[in-house]
């Protein structure tokens, strides 16, 4: 069977929305199985019950009986069928490095709130929290956005080959959940970074995008994904 | 040129380390620059003042006078020329995945010493690291060990394809650093994980790695590396 269908936690939009932007702005058909069926769905794959190679954990595309995780590994297998990245190895390696920086940004995003352990409460780890968030508001967000915004200014403002490409929506996605998470630093910083915002607004005026996320297809912004507004992370600690 | 050039922070394993091993176990001519340059070697590409994709940060390979980022990035390049992964689109998606899986746990292992801040002291944090490892120690090594240990058992005592790839390589230089950081906690473990210490065991006594391991280019384990052994972050904490 030729059908497409995504594996990720149904309330949040997690990594899992990198490829659900990759989807949408595709016009790809897909099921977005846990949404429909519960996170249940999900059980049998990470527990290895499906053939092909098992998952660590979702986001887990299953397309043509195959299944592949790992947010970056998954787009890179779909964006060349997608019409998402130009399909020479070329484009596709520079689309991969980028989008890995992606994942260390996002990866150091959920530091911010789960400082000392992912198996934790976030009220068991404010403080730390409050301290980690402080060197990723001054320090790490600053450098991320920065290099990308050289990056999107060499590349014509976008990220590979002067071409729309799923870095773009991955970027734009960045751009979004830093701004909900973090809206009082963000909004001090984004002056410094016109090449992304601009990038950004192209992106979610694009017609299926615009669409997508005005639809219930998109779920909000929340305090269970990655991108959570807690508003002592978003100010200097009296400590700090 | 056809030269292959590594540059990466001289006096530590890293992320580096992974494309180190691949390079060595293929016995492919390469120059570790900063080795011999220092890392003053690394700052041009850095500040993007050589042609192509800019890094955000080290390792990056230059190879064919193209330079590439990202460790899994580098390694999804260079592995097939180098005969460390079957040259089909599937084998090298799933060794993409696993490689980036690995990346995950790694990034993990250096949370455990910096869960404040990359930018900080850990002595600045040690408290926190004391508690991030705790779970580090109980919760994420076992699941990721125990995911491995079943990858590698269905994949006949290799991780892609019942060959030997560069994740092998990876997976082996993983048990070694956890040995390195965790001695107590890995040995009480270790044991569950029987297929790994097999797969550790068979990559160190390869020719060209257990060469390379007994050689001036492999350089130990230390407190600058990702893989630090402090010993408090070896023991539950008083308040654990």
């Amino acid at each position: 069977m030729s059908g497409i269908s995504l594996y990720y936690w149904p309330s949040l939009q997690g990594r899992g929305e990198f490829v659900r932007l990759a989807l949408e702005d595709s016009g790809t058909e897909y099921v977005d199985e846990a949404r429909h069926h519960g996170w249940d769905a999900i059980r049998p794959l990470l527990d290895g019950k499906h053939p092909g190679t098992r998952p660590f954990a979702p986001p887990i595309l299953v397309i043509d009986g195959q299944q592949i995780a790992q947010t970056a590994a998954i787009l890179h297998h779909l964006a060349p069928r997608l019409g998402l990245i130009p399909p020479d190895d070329q484009a596709r390696l520079i689309a991969l490095q980028h989008q890995l920086t992606v994942a260390d940004l996002v990866a150091e995003v959920h530091e911010t709130h789960h400082p000392v352990g992912t198996g934790l409460y976030y009220e068991d780890q404010r403080d730390e929290a409050q301290r980690r968030s402080a060197s990723f508001r001054r320090d790490r967000m600053p450098k991320f956005l920065r290099y990308f915004e050289d990056v999107v200014q060499k590349g014509g403002g976008h990220a590979v080959s002067g071409e729309h490409t799923y870095v773009d929506l991955s970027l734009a996605q960045v751009m979004l959940g830093l701004a909900y998470a973090f809206p009082n630093a963000f909004a001090a910083f984004e002056p410094q970074v016109p090449g992304l915002r601009a990038l950004r607004d192209r992106v979610v005026a694009r017609p299926r995008i615009s669409a997508y996320l005005a639809s219930p297809r998109r779920l909000p912004f929340n305090e269970d994904g990655i991108f959570r507004h807690y508003p002592e992370l978003d100010d200097d600690p009296a400590d700090g």
